[in-house]
């Protein structure tokens, strides 16, 4: 087996407060808010299969026990201390979140303390526009005060990170849009919002990736998901091309979140632009006894110094250890594979799993040194 | 191994019922009506090599014998006795049968006693509207006449499947047409059916689509296939997304045929829309040796309730033996796999093979129970 | 293990007749221009290790040996004696060289000597124009005088090859140009070249590409492969589906280079076309471990007389050896499996490894036979 470190969790958000039900429960483990079709379950998926596998045993259970045992497991320790064990058990040392979830959701205090680890703040860019257009009256006053907000959040947060791709698609023009092109969208939108519309215009979606850009903080991009309202191929990291050209040489990297089923993709651009990292997450939570298997894909094109582990967790604890032990199952039995079959040394085999593991987290988001991390080398 | 019950093809053709000389054979094992390249041949294709895999020893032969001993061993038992025995090998229990394609084949009265199953029927819609067309003078007649045939057809078939996909492309508008569009473009068809054209007008196929919708039956979409004559990404299941959110709650399902090369998107949209239902079928048929890898692709994303097997078989019985015979080792090598890593329980296993190789289609086509199919559990 | 003959090594390039530095020899290694970030090399890639592996044997080293004591080793040798000895080592008998790059790389005559094989010259048409023009003073005469360099070509080189979809992305017209339109758009060109523009402009490549089919020649597209500056599904094969059914049957073969990402894609148009057919090089060589997983997606669709094996080398003579290895390993680790689980006869994936090594490879480019090729049969 190859040894890996303490995972840095470079994408992940809080866990709920309250204690759930079995229905509440399930309908984390699905990727739409819709339930489940008549006669199926979401529990009948890889990352219902994979929380059933990795879960039980951290609170005293069998593996793969029936999910009304496993919840009725769960209501019998409470919730907090719940997420203790769960936590505790999934192998991070660091936790980045992203605190622009709406929902009852612990934040990075709450999660290093439950998990008993260190956590960072990454900041959402649509919310906290939305924050500022809270409290800015005018067009002029948001601007200035959006510019103050991301250089405030620049100091304390470790990154931004953007659902453009989500709200609008990932075809959206490369370059900084003009400052009247801003303020003209900026205006319609602050109109709109009194009649409760999102932010969903590509000018104010641009103008932030832009501004996140000009921090030098590194800048997340969701790509390759979507839920039912938005063609999947909108998210194709490919559509990022053109921006990764008119970004690179500034000094900001950024960090390709997710990718699949577009993860190929991703591992190209992080091949061919210095500045452009890969994502190794919820691909993998969410393929569950696939994961393996995808991580391989993505092993493919990718520089080993280009790849990043995250569990993409949201709300249950449970996602957090899903993600990090199905993560270090598959990396080990991938570069374990190959050490066998004589294609890697060994030494190799592990200098790669504490570089993607923990390494190149720390170097990108500027984190202390652990001694476990072997980083890379030359 | 993971027990399999008996398996419901969701969608098959019927076989041929002359004679086949070697070269006629060859063309049902191609992709496409042109002959092989010079110095090339179809039996040297995952699928030409899967017939001489599975099928010889049905007929008394050692597997992978040559095409030419085949081929005489067919003839010496003649096409009736040759489709009872491969059928009947096949293991499958009920056929759904397509019997919109052109040429001498069976159809479900014939396939079911041949293979000693139950058979029903598939509409097919663009078949469907040809035949009414011949029989109505005016586009009054037309659009009554089909609303007629389409509800007769809902009395007794199991459900309606489409080829808009290869007709124009996926790339439909997802709402339905307007009376007066409809009226319009249902015209210049007629008209222009006079000289031959078949019928590939995007506003007719749409209203097709929305009477098969409004029956309430299942409704079929080949997706992620296409000869010569179409660029394959114009049949990206990925393209019916809006589609599928014009349908959803409307209480008709749709189910993506194929999708191999894109199954990973059939998948995703499997997840995203509770009417979504994913196929197994030809991807793992024509894929060969590679089915296993095939189908644990296809299982990443899709929750184990929305997918169905089906062979896509057509003209051969040969191929109605492949589809089953591979997806039933792939099945059981995929899941014994994860049984054997402990990824997942072999109770789990067996339930979900129960389900993609039955249980699921009992449920959407509203076929009866089969004792031997465990079906979906909470 | 399933034997393979020696190689015809479809597409390659020459390597460099200079001394190489650790830093020159890393550039070579990455999949762009530009420099590695900060902290990674371009050793920590799959190619990287791949080279690692398999090259230090041939020069008397460690596999996986470090980097620095690989390029003292080098150095110690000479680069000629380096050169020999690695071609020697690479099991190609043949090498198809693209003599179109810039840089100081030797041309076939030297690689055959080097390596002790055979080469023969495919000829670049983009620089085949742009050396016409170099000569040419006006339009009638780069037209007069191209048609003249094809067709002298065509009596010497073994195929032409294009990289149009590198220049200007596989969204081409299907049809040739019109005599007009051409005449137009080679003038505009030959003006803007005195200002240095590059040949990128969607008329003249056509043309090109038209002169090519019309001399009956193989033409060789690149597809599915961009650097930072073009987005990589700009030159998805899927985009030539409608020159490929405008080509066919005028007896001119395509062959698609590259195609990974799409290499599935790319085994589609093979199995669709007569006339078509797809390379197993680049997307071997840049995925090192996963050569095997990759080179069994290519053999999903594509008719195995349709394959051809390539090295894609450029400058290293490593990286013909790294084609090589990974090609012949992973071609005998995927049939070889077959073979064992039963899928496969040991004779057919025999003959299906001297197809691709070899025979599809002299039977496409008119190449003398060789004892050792057992080619296809019926």
């Amino acid at each position: 087996m190859i040894e890996t470190p303490a995972l840095v969790d470079q994408y992940c958000h809080g866990v709920l407060r309250t204690e759930l039900g079995l229905g509440t429960f399930e309908t984390y483990l699905g990727r739409t808010p819709a339930p489940p079709a008549s006669g199926t379950t979401f529990f009948d998926t890889q990352t219902g299969f994979a929380v059933r596998r990795w879960c039980p045993p951290l609170l005293g259970l069998e593996p793969h026990c029936p999910p009304a045992r496993y919840l009725a497991r769960r209501r019998e320790l409470g919730v907090l201390e719940t997420g203790r064990r769960l936590l505790r058990g999934s192998g991070i040392s660091t936790y980045l979140v992203d605190t622009g979830l709406p929902g009852d959701l612990t934040g990075p205090v709450e999660i290093a303390a439950a998990g008993d680890a260190q956590a960072r703040e990454i900041v959402r860019l649509e919310l906290l526009a939305e924050q500022v257009a809270d409290t800015s009256g005018t067009v002029d006053g948001f601007l200035a005060n959006l510019a103050e907000a991301v250089h405030s959040a620049a100091g304390s947060a470790v990154a931004f990170t953007s659902v453009a791709g989500v709200r609008h698609g990932l075809a959206l023009a490369p370059h900084p849009p003009g400052p009247g092109e801003v303020r003209g969208a900026v205006g319609r939108w602050l109109a709109g919002r009194r009649a409760g519309a999102a932010l969903t215009d590509p000018v104010v979606l641009r103008h932030l990736l832009w501004a996140a850009v000009a921090s030098g903080l590194p800048l997340q991009l969701q790509a390759g998901t979507a839920g039912p309202g938005l063609r999947i191929d909108r998210t194709d990291p490919v559509l990022l091309t053109d921006f990764a050209a008119a970004t690179a040489g500034l000094g900001t990297d950024l960090v390709l979140l997710h990718g699949y089923p577009y993860h190929r993709h991703a591992a190209h651009l992080a091949s061919v632009f210095p500045h452009v990292y890969a994502d190794l997450g919820p691909a993998l939570a969410h393929t569950g006894a696939r994961a393996a298997a995808v991580l391989a894909e993505i092993l493919e094109l990718a520089p080993f110094g280009k790849l990043l582990f995250s569990s993409g967790a949201r709300g249950l604890p449970e996602l957090h250890v899903v993600g990090a032990r199905l993560f270090r199952e598959a990396l080990g039995r991938v570069l374990g594979g190959w050490v066998g079959d004589g294609a890697w040394s060994r030494a190799d085999a592990e200098r790669v799993a504490a570089m993607v593991a923990a390494g190149n987290a720390r170097r990108v988001y500027g984190l202390p040194e652990d001694p476990s991390d072997g980083g890379g080398h030359r």
